[in-house]
């Protein structure tokens, strides 16, 4: 439980009363009243009301809000109002103020504007982290803290620069171990001193975003940026902890966002949280994928969701309105994938600035009779209904998909063979293939024990770092199935090929050798030919992007090249090494493909579907003290029919008593209670 | 009348004679003398020559040139030729060089190049217009100052950071206004000192263009730097009037630019002047809007065509020739629309440099036997014959749209609810339908005075200025029909949002609530369905964009949406105000409709068509003495027949009478004169 | 013969050991000997090697690496390894890096990053430069120096503003000169000193790569920065001479590469070499072109083919495999057309950075066993049979097409009148006709010797050098035939207009006159309908892009436009001069046209195809001592018929004869020797 103060899904959201006044404080007062609302984020960008110049603090505003917020029953998730610095700051210390991948030299303005390697900044932020946990340690509404706010972007300052030299050398211990692990040869690249080493940026190696000369060094930029930020939450984190060492702390993430290898953030956070952002076009698997990687940060630990939109956005294109119904339908996806909290950006819409057209439980309007707070306050009461029903089950999944933010980087630095690899998207297609199929997943990292599942994946597993070799080759030989795919063990921890042959250290579990990798136009593809029938799979397939010319070194050949000077190698084996068996699939398929294939590998694995149903009705199971929550969530306009089976489950929502066959209405969601098996 | 020393519709434009030599300018006399032309704007980039250095200035050349025009019977527009500042001047005083949006401090080069708050350019700018006026005070050719030329563009630098404080500090009187009117307390952005204030750019607020964080300091800086820019105008003009008091001075406007609130421009211009440059593509009825949105600056003043190109341009992707006739058809257009001269860019090609590829009235060849001088040699004769018959005529609508450039900084400048919301194009729809009805249209500013008209349509209208709810009401109390639209009444002149429920101050006026904003992809469409036929109205219409969902506060539900879950809301509604009606239409609708729907509002209010013709026979009017001049300018490549009524009229072209139906040839133009009924 | 003591097409690639240890080179040794491979190019990116500071420097690897190739049999193309600095040279001498266009200074980072003005630069890389001439003078390894390698980018430092002042002070002698020559009348941009030019860039006068304001200061700039980087080769090349005159230098170039003006650094050059690296989409007959210009740039000197790959690139978006055989067919290609040597980039691929997948050689498996090494030692095998038959064979083409950087530069740069023309595209549009009906050209440049040639094609000749017209006038007085295209004649050297009537300088020889000129909009068609049949050509041809208005002056019209308001004008013309024609073809034709017309043309003048064959099979031709060799070239995955005529003719890879029509092979090649007529 993340803090048992309140022990039931929270409810609540991002709240700025600091750009209001006492009318619609009380007004607020009411209408969270009706909303069931429990818990408002507060705080987040407020440095510059708490601190208005170097040596004074004000915090009359913030303890008025605790007590009030306190008095009305609600909790507080409290800010550390760092993650945008008061403009006399910047004015005072430009060091505060980052330099961008261009080399320009930003001035106020925005947020997630400091450069995290600034003593200012560091000074700073943490001494404020700590006056607020010194005088908050006692309030009886705190609940959690919540230090500064969706950490990203990068710095290209010099005191980054002198930064980054630092934390080479404690990576490299020698100049010429570092030139090792960069090849600097090539091109001539040979660094004699530590001081000649300058950022990879839009001046020196790199352009396009992820473009570079070298991938080493932009690797390690990236390694050292996400390192950076997480250093300067880990100063804030530790200065609360002296106070209050009991009370959690988070930061929120977001999701599958590119720039920080969160699964190093989630070990030094007590609770995962993220704000959560769909488009209207976003899959709703992606989604679910996202909420089962932040899952997967802390292996499975419950998270909150710290922020979705009550409505519509206001950043995206075209900010389409959220339908009706489907505001709770998500917040359920949420819940059914492992979130102990449902929470909103925003309590009450901004006046003024770029998100007041973003969605809030208090429209600008004011009042409470809107369709959006109708919805909100709904929500509201069967999350109090539900008590603490949920709080802390767990799930079980059998399969485990591989994530891992540093090979994502790699994938996307490589220069060649092709653009249009985009590593996300092809875990997103394996992913996808087993939420259609029901089947509960994992995301994990490469250090996870895999031990606690029957079929582990990970597609594109392009940096095979040190261990993962051995670990999953132990996996395999105990009985477990592997599946991995085309453009996979090529390089090491610092993109430096393995030589001798692909895919490398994964060569002789997968009894492969890998000896080209054809690049496909966008508009070409080349098919996959079963050997012969194997359960779901018969016939012939797409596939396209990326297609290895392997050769099996006693693995099994199950598919081949339907077309072009290859057709007839192997597409698709399958090789048996100790009891176990490791599937290789070297070109990128059609979805029915992987349905099939995964289909049958559940089969043999005995990993059963959650339930039996049509196209948009999306399945989760959390599991607690012996009872099994079954989440059925219909994502379409008409009602669904699924398949749940003969044992009786009682519906949470409803206190229904249902088996067999239910018919989940159109944008609706049951919760099935029933003894674990 | 702008100058009555020529008293007819000046006909000349721009001339470098400065880049050629006595060979040239001979040819120049006689060839002008051929095509009839009677005004040169001469001086208007010529700073260099006339300056050669800090203390020098030399006038020889220009002496010569103003004789030599004069004694040729042309008259001259006088350049101060401050739109370019000498390579010298960039050199020496660095300041005058602007700085661009993305803080990079631009070298000598281009042309409007200067930073409007460079102490350097403003004592010198000023000078050389002093200096000028003094030594022509009492030129004969002397007819109209042209100051500077297509003033635009922005800068960034220090000087005019420090002139954006005293510019907010003028406005805003406390640095808790500027907090409170920006609502700096999102993302904790307070000021506490002015100079904590920086510039709105790509290294802080701004990115992509009209992407920022904060509305309100982005919409400042274009006020500021429209205000900037104009101030460089006002020093010069006022050192001129020292000289000049009676001789008119302008400057030349480019109709919808944006960067410039041209309504605050047209108060400080004796007559108002413009460069006319459509593309091939450029619907006429734009071109049509953007002439009568000149003349509306003045609230319907004659205005100047300052430029157009005889036949081609050269900053085009595709510069296609004007086809015959086509330049005699849009030099008649914007007479028509109310300009008092017919002036081209440039009557001498230039020799090199960019814009030797634009048209010109002599050509490279350099001799009058080319299809370009022998059309330009027949406008001339014409606009001769009509003598002063067309001056200081004015236009007579009962139909006003309004315009405004700082609604449209504000609806570019907001992040959400959609980036296809383009201001201009949503106006342009309601003027394309009054157009193709052949309804007279003024275009007005939110200050100008509605009683004059019958029915006042403001599309768009987001930014609700202060005094301009009371005004609309007063005029549709008093009878008049006012029409908005969607995402209407939003915000007040700062861009903070009128709590309360939008249409925010028009929401009794218009007897509806809009409780959410949904925006459409692209691709999306929902439907107007008429829950009666109404007039020529009736069935469904398409509509996009954007859709309010409104509710009716006493307003008359008209039509209903078709499609979605807020089906059956209303789309269109109508409200009873006083003795008059406010109309709004919650989306965008489709041509057809809007048609159907203003002709229903002509019908009512008796205003009529002037004329009634097919598609591309465009019709306007201009009044004078109690005469009527109707022009019907057929932009078809075929014949048009038009009805007139049962008039007799006077065709100035060819002193033919006519009446009933006429046939208008191809690309072909009628004056016609009538006594006004 | 470039260098005697290897007397056959020589056989290698970049090779970088440094990358390497003692096991990859022994590795090398013995694969080089298996694939026949007899050149290695070292030493290109080796700076930092030999140099670790500025006083020291250690050549002990570089003298291994010789002495292990030349043991092994193994020749040496030794670069200088001036392509990339030093990271010590760029931290210590900021000046050694570029400013680039939008004014950034650039930091230590990527190849080709030195400043060509840079006086540390200059100083440095002679110097090393001379120091390898000097230790390896004598060894036995050494074949030819190789310097740098693809220069190009360019640099706007202030070094570089110093340098640009002096090279035109040393253009135009005085400011005045200057003044005319870029017209600077225009906008007022006299300049008075000449440290008041500043450089065209990003902050002054262009935008958008290739868009500016003055096309004369842009077009000097290119030119400038061409002759500053031929500079620093030419300061390379002296010190090397003093050491080994009697080895040959080259510089690798890059086909049409845009920066460089080729014709002026191939005097320079005791042989031309090139990199060849084609997309799966380029056509075949632009790659022809390519070497075709190549072999041009020395007047037909046979070249090197320094660079391509093996099987993949890496820097493409999509690098698709050289498909089986295709590697040969290319490279016979370059043979085909002048190339003396086949060369690859790279002998053994690196295992990080860049280019880690760009093909090689040898592949990162390390043993010889695939397919791409294979295909090598194959070809390897088939060159060590051709011996030194091929070796130092020419091309004797009757037909020459006109290739002019310079042009290239000031059409692109042209404001107006339309972004669609590129010249390049134009250029090949002949070719590739020419190149279908098997007619041998020559690329020539506009210094060449016409009176080699029968026909003579300058498509799109916009700028007219001194003596350019009167050059061509003497070849077409004595019996010459000439074509050229719209949009020419109309600027001399300093893109200033021929004023006058276009086509300028060349108006008499054509005997037209072009009154305007019509730019199309994309998907705007125009006709060419012939006014008779003339040989292939007869009815319509579509055209397009620009349309000359033109007169004849004497001139025969062929045919005329079909459509719009110059239906009727001439667009084709012949005019009789002398003893010869010159035709004029006023727009863009499809390419049916192009055949047509061309094959009259060779008709005409007796030109004979070199074979009669389908689309794909290309044909080229190389004499030598009396023997010519024909070289067909399948590119089809099909076999091809092709007549080759009744005269016996020895297959040299074969040595079967044969006669009358012969079979290619799907891919393969034919070299057929015969007596020459």
């Amino acid at each position: 439980m993340i803090n048992d103060k309140l022990p039931k899904i929270w409810y609540g959201g991002d709240y700025n009363p600091e750009q209001w006044g006492p009318e619609e404080w009380s007004e607020d007062d009411r209408m969270f009243k009706l909303a069931g609302i429990d818990v408002a984020t507060i705080n987040v960008f407020a440095w510059a009301l708490l601190q208005p110049d170097e040596e004074t603090y004000d915090f009359s505003t913030l303890d008025a809000t605790m007590d009030r917020l306190y008095n009305n029953g609600v909790y507080v998730c409290l800010g550390t109002s760092t993650a945008a610095h008061p403009a006399w700051m910047a004015k005072k210390y430009p060091d505060v103020t980052r330099v961008d991948v261009q080399g320009r030299k930003r001035k106020f303005g925005g947020r997630h504007n400091s450069c995290p390697n600034s003593p200012t900044y560091r000074k700073y932020s943490t001494r404020i982290a700590g006056k607020l946990a010194e005088r908050y340690k006692d309030h009886p509404a705190l609940l959690i803290w919540h230090v500064s706010n969706e950490y990203g972007g990068y710095c290209y300052c010099e005191n980054c620069a002198k930064a980054f030299r630092v934390w080479l050398k404690k990576r490299y211990k020698t100049i010429e171990n570092l030139n090792k692990a960069w090849n600097t040869r090539f091109w001539g690249h040979t660094f004699y001193e530590w001081d000649e080493v300058v950022q990879p940026s839009e001046l020196s190696e790199e352009w396009d975003g992820n473009r570079t000369n070298f991938q080493g060094i932009s690797l390690d930029y990236r390694r050292f940026m996400s390192d950076s930020l997480l250093e300067c939450y880990k100063l804030e984190h530790d200065e609360i902890k002296k106070y209050t060492p009991k009370i959690p702390i988070t930061t929120n993430l977001m999701g599958t966002y590119p720039e920080l290898d969160y699964f190093k953030w989630g070990k030094e956070m007590d609770v995962v949280s993220w704000d959560n952002y769909p488009s209207l076009d976003t899959p709703i698997s992606f989604t679910a994928m996202s909420h089962d990687l932040m899952r997967g940060l802390r292996s499975g630990q419950p998270f909150m969701l710290m922020e979705q939109t009550p409505s519509q956005q206001n950043w995206q294109a075209y900010n389409s309105l959220k339908r009706p119904g489907v505001m709770r339908l998500w917040s359920y996806q949420a819940v059914a994938r492992g979130a102990d909290t449902v929470m909103f950006f925003q309590l009450r819409r901004s006046a003024g600035a770029c998100e007041k057209y973003h969605g809030a439980v208090i429209e600008h309007v004011g009042h409470e009779h809107t369709r959006v707070f109708r919805e909100c306050a709904e929500l509201g009461r069967e999350l109090q209904q539900l008590s603490d029903k949920l709080i802390d089950a767990r799930t079980q999944a059998k399969v485990a998909i591989v994530y891992d933010w540093e090979n994502r980087w790699a994938t996307e630095l490589s220069s060649g063979p092709t653009v249009a690899l985009k590593y996300v998207d092809e875990v997103h297609k394996y992913y996808d293939a087993l939420f259609q199929l029901n089947i509960e997943v994992d995301m994990v990292s490469v250090e996870e024990d895999f031990s606690k599942y029957d079929l582990v994946i990970a597609p594109v597993m392009y940096m095979v770092k040190p261990g993962f070799a051995k670990k999953t080759e132990d996996f395999v030989s105990s009985g477990g199935t592997f599946v991995t795919t085309f453009f996979s063990g090529i390089v090491n921890e610092n993109d430096l090929v393995t030589l001798g042959g692909y895919p490398g250290e994964l060569r002789s579990l997968l009894g492969i050798w890998a000896e080209e990798i054809d690049a496909l136009f966008p508009d070409q593809k080349n098919r996959i030919v079963m050997k012969q029938p194997w359960g779901e799979l018969q016939g012939e397939y797409d596939c396209g992007l990326l297609c290895d010319l392997i050769h099996s070194e006693g693995a099994e050949v199950l598919a081949e090249y339907g077309d072009d000077f290859y057709q007839g190698m192997p597409v698709l084996t399958r090789n048996r090494f100790g009891s176990g068996q490791a599937y290789y699939i070297a070109s990128s398929p059609e979805e029915s493909f992987l349905q099939g294939f995964l289909s049958n590998l559940c089969a043999e694995k005995g990993i059963k579907p959650l339930v039996l149903a049509g196209d948009g009705l999306e399945s989760a199971r959390r599991v607690k003290n012996g009872n099994a929550y079954l989440f059925l969530l219909n994502h379409n306009a008409s009602p669904a029919e699924v398949q749940i089976g003969e044992i009786e489950q009682k519906d949470l929502l409803t206190n229904e008593t249902v088996k067999g066959t239910v018919m989940v209405p159109a944008r609706g969601v049951m919760i099935l209670e029933s003894k674990l098996d």
